[in-house]
């Protein structure tokens, strides 16, 4: 199971999907001020917790009104939903900031897959789950092989296999298809050698001409969310 | 003064602007290894630390091989320069990894000022400094008071004041200008009312329409991630 705090998540959580939820613990306060209905209030197991003790449980500083606890939820790869959209390839990802930034870009794209390498951050992890803001309920999160995933999509027709790099092809004449895996590669490596087979096309985020470059490379977080408002654009 | 801590970073101030280098710490290892010339190994103030000392100066869990300690650079505003140029304007952006991030983006994107409300996270913070990866001794930023800012850029002709909403004009179909401000509210509350005279054009990227939307922003570096590229690649 994992833990979420705080009114905002707890509250789109309820909305959403509550089924997840094991257990809520709340302030009275909280309680009061809630929209739960009363058939909410009946089939969520509910803790009333007494002054004091919310700050006890919490590991955030300024301790919430409510915190839940949700089980983790177990999807299967589901590759006729891949081969028809765009998806999120992570390769070995490792900064939880970044992975939750990235978990949030991809909801407001409308990206409902990222597909993760078996040593990313992990989602749960209470730092990715604070930069998520709620969208680790809508985004799904798989863990795999990248090498076995890739391969499986291989004879896919009128799909793209894009991977990220410091110098590639410009993104913006670059052709995108509206299908497709995007690939994001580990904070200062970038994309391990053994995923190159299975990329098609290679893509870069062009940095600004005029200027004297001694950056070598934009944050990956960054680097998603512009790829992702560009295949968005472009193809959406 | 601020420290940074890490060879790359580390090395990046010492290939550009040594100037500002009180100290530097660092062990033997790196000392023999390192591209000092022999001019800078006079020149620089160089303790090589035993065994032990840097675990305990340093502020990382694995401790670097290099430490500097640098003067803070005290820049004017240089409105003439602002004039001709793109800067980015945050109000009020608190987290450090954020203000870390935009640091670095501006960097890639060749914009060369970043000017902050007073209350904006410092950019000499430990988390910022690491998030910047070295951008920060190449993007100049500014604390100041923001409306007295703006007020200043208002005689300017052909200059574009952007404000950044999240429901506004789409920026794919918004006449933008190569010199300019945008302007990035704070992560929770946005840009703040006592800004909104000064705005030109309000802009927002648009989310991707065919999701069930419930998530209600992007994170303000991401946003700014997208929005420089949109600037840079019709502008710059």
């Amino acid at each position: 199971m994992f833990v979420v705090e705080g009114d905002k998540i707890v509250t789109d959580i309820i909305q959403q999907d509550p089924s997840g939820i094991e257990q809520l613990y709340l302030t009275e306060k909280w309680y009061k001020k809630s929209d739960l209905s009363s058939r909410q209030k009946h089939s969520l197991q509910i803790s009333i917790l007494k002054s004091g003790e919310m700050e006890r449980i919490s590991s955030f500083k300024s301790p919430p009104e409510v915190i839940a606890l949700i089980h983790i939820p177990h999807f299967q790869l589901d590759y006729d939903e891949i081969a028809g959209n765009l998806s999120l390839v992570l390769d070995k990802v490792q900064d939880p900031g970044n992975l939750g930034n990235i978990i949030r870009i991809a909801d407001w794209f409308g990206i409902h897959h990222i597909i993760c390498s078996s040593d990313c951050a992990d989602c749960y992890n209470p730092k990715v789950l604070q930069s998520t803001m709620g969208s680790i309920i809508r985004v799904k999160t798989h863990y795999t092989d990248l090498s076995t995933f890739l391969q499986k999509l291989t004879p896919l027709p009128e799909f793209g296999v894009y991977g990220t790099f410091v110098n590639a092809s410009n993104i913006y004449t670059s052709s995108l298809l509206p299908a497709g895996v995007i690939i994001m590669g580990n904070e200062s490596k970038g994309i391990s050698k053994e995923l190159f087979p299975y990329i098609r096309e290679k893509i870069s985020i062009p940095a600004f001409q005029n200027h004297n470059r001694s950056i070598d490379s934009l944050n990956v977080a960054a680097a998603t969310a512009i790829i992702c408002a560009e295949f968005r654009k472009r193809t959406g």
